[in-house]
């Protein structure tokens, strides 16, 4: 039995929700065969496309009625995590129910601390929300002290931060549900954003990336494995170059050496392997995988896919 | 000790982010003080105009933008516990916290089970959404077979039947959490509406009374407190007449009889009164109070609010 913390990548879920309620079919199946092999599991999940709508859904509204308010970034967060754990909690339970597998699942609304004095507000790099003109930009800039980018030629954008997350505020929570043997949705989309003042905390306009809040999550939980799911079956040296190399197994040297070289693109894989690296090296004995959602079980089973090890 | 069911009136929240960011706080404190006395709470709360806002700016964005896709009414439903467990449960923290309590909160993702028979299905009371035009709306009724009525002038409203909760999905793990000495906040809005299919649940356009969702949650909790948090200190009859009398205590005998005589309005007091009789009747030595939340200390050390006894 292992102690796992599984991320799903942005491939586990859909852009709107009939897609997603579909999606997340494929995904529950692969989330409880592992449940099935004995194995403790804690979920995470992106949310970047359906924060994205929820936040574009508000701004639209709000500017055409005056009833509709404008919607906070960690508000519209929250929301996406009611809404993307209400579908994977029900695809999931349908499984259990269809193996006759006596456990439940739920997903929580979690908030993940992170430093107010963290290099990352100085430096926004995560778009959200809708396309401005240059003007309208200006606008949001003056107004709301926004940071604007130009986005490919398609207009302006709302850049926020991404900092790092240091402390998950439910991990008392989820510890204890994942001990009943429960199955915990948690840190969705890498959690609410939220600095601490004294007893207060105060969401923040920011994205924490996924695979670090699992990562951290996975620590304090003391699982044994990280799991991250994505859209290929394993890490590749030279990527779609005709030198490309997947990789079977990658000691926590080599990765931190191929880092370096270049080999994993940022917001993509890159994240990913360093989460890996990280949570390898937190404590003797652990370990991570990184792999598709359809290998998931072979993976685990057979160690296919990239196992990341010290 | 009391295991207290805490049912949250709409004016526990707000209408707004900014407004229920500030109410809450006020929640807050009247559900920590509980805390502090040594009770085990589990909070529910209604979010009748959240879902309304979250449904309308829904159908006002994706009607003028086809990247926003429509949503559905449980997926709203699951967006407003949500954002609305996001700012309960932030503000609890924060009073837990100032005061030294060490305790975690959190919010639930809760859905409740409604019988598909269940005969308000065929005579849907409950209005949401946006106003329409009779045009508009006719074409909503013949192309989504949504029901439309006459909304005091005001134009066409969608209606959705309000069914009562036979189960709650999530009671195993609410229970685990409450019996930690964690605060929980489910079946928020009455929770998502859901109808069992075999192995399936599947999210009905419904709403759920809050108050009976809480009832069955505080029956299958075994609490032997239901606590309804309302506008007023007390119930009454004869509301708003020079003869009103508010009333300390209230038997079940006389609760049937005042609500035969037609003493509470519906969708107001009336589904309060039902759900108390319904808690008390359910077993020995359960009683329910009805009182306000600046009260809710009172009620509970002196007796002050309304009392619902055997």
């Amino acid at each position: 039995m292992r102690k796992i913390m599984l991320a799903l990548g942005g491939n586990a879920l859909g852009k709107n929700p009939s897609e997603q309620i579909e999606l997340v079919k494929e995904t529950a199946k692969a989330i409880v065969d592992l449940v099935e092999e004995g194995h403790e599991i804690v979920v995470a999940h992106g949310n970047g496309p359906q924060v994205g709508m929820i936040n574009l859904a508000f701004e639209a509204a709000s500017s055409i009625d005056s009833k509709i308010p404008e919607m906070p970034f960690p508000e519209c967060g929250a929301m996406s995590q009611g809404y993307i754990g209400y579908h994977l909690q029900n695809a999931i339970s349908y499984e259990l129910r269809e193996r006759n597998i006596k456990k439940s699942v739920v997903s929580l609304v979690s908030q993940v601390i992170v430093d107010e004095n963290d290099p990352a507000f100085q430096n926004p790099t995560k778009p959200v929300g809708g396309f401005y003109t240059e003007e309208e930009a200006k606008k949001l800039e003056s107004e709301k002290g926004y940071i604007m980018t130009e986005d490919s030629a398609r207009g302006y954008r709302r850049l926020v931060p991404s900092p790092r997350p240091i402390d998950i505020v439910e991990k008392d929570i989820i510890a204890d549900l994942a001990e009943k043997g429960h199955i915990v949705i948690a840190v969705g989309g890498g959690g609410i954003p939220t600095v601490r003042r004294g007893s207060r905390l105060i969401g923040v306009a920011a994205v924490i990336d996924k695979d670090f809040a699992s990562e951290k999550l996975a620590e304090l939980l003391d699982c044994d494995t990280l799991f991250i799911l994505t859209a290929v079956k394993k890490v590749s040296i030279n990527f779609a170059r005709p030198e490309q190399v997947d990789l079977d197994k990658m000691r926590v040297s080599e990765a931190k050496k191929y880092i370096k070289e270049g080999h994993f693109a940022s917001g993509s894989m890159l994240p990913k392997v360093e989460a890996a690296v990280k949570f390898v090296e937190s404590k003797e004995g652990r370990r991570a995988i990184i792999t598709s959602l359809e290998n998931a079980k072979q993976a685990i089973e057979k160690g296919e896919g990239t196992t990341i090890v010290k």
